[in-house]
């Protein structure tokens, strides 16, 4: 459970941050290198490669060394746990509103 | 696109600790004020006042002072944008997928 917890903080951690969708949605179309990746943001490499290990850690992206570049791609992290948490709290809320709908219904009967 | 880029970084940021979650989850079963809000954690009122202040800047809660108390509830914030993100992200890494095996299975068809 806290493990799990663990794992979804370092998601939503990773996702908060504008750069970071952005490399992930690119690698989404492929592998790129860390300076093909610093190419729309015209960010230094270093500043890129701060982010790239934020999204490393959290399982998002894996990244290998070849020869004087390094090469990332998307990780095993399929934000699994992050949709589902999202969908209970979205049923959680869907629960409430029907309750809502029912109090509204419930009181205008009883005015009629 | 900055707007929504802006909500997204809220959203994914306050959904980053395991609290605020707690949080967002027990206003789902209904409201509570701060001071019920923070008998599973044993934290401090001010302490739980700041969680629940980020959860009010994302939109997901809204607190009204009832008397002495500040009751909470969910918000507005249905986490619409973050779910829609996550999904094409998701559908993204799907892609991948199928293009690796479609690659392994020609390979593979190769060799034969």
């Amino acid at each position: 459970m806290v493990q799990y917890s663990q794992t979804l903080d370092g998601t939503f951690s990773a996702l908060s941050d504008p750069t970071r969708r952005a490399i992930l949605e690119r690698l989404g179309r492929g592998p790129a290198t860390i300076g093909e990746l610093t190419e729309p943001s015209g960010m230094s490499l270093t500043g890129l490669g701060k982010h790239v290990r934020v999204l490393e850690e959290a399982g998002l992206v894996t990244t290998e060394k070849l020869g004087r570049t390094r090469e990332c791609r998307l990780g095993p992290g399929r934000l699994e746990d992050a949709t589902r948490w999202i969908e209970r709290y979205r049923r959680l809320w869907e629960c409430r509103l029907d309750g809502l709908e029912g109090y509204l219904e419930k009181n205008r009967g009883s005015k009629e």
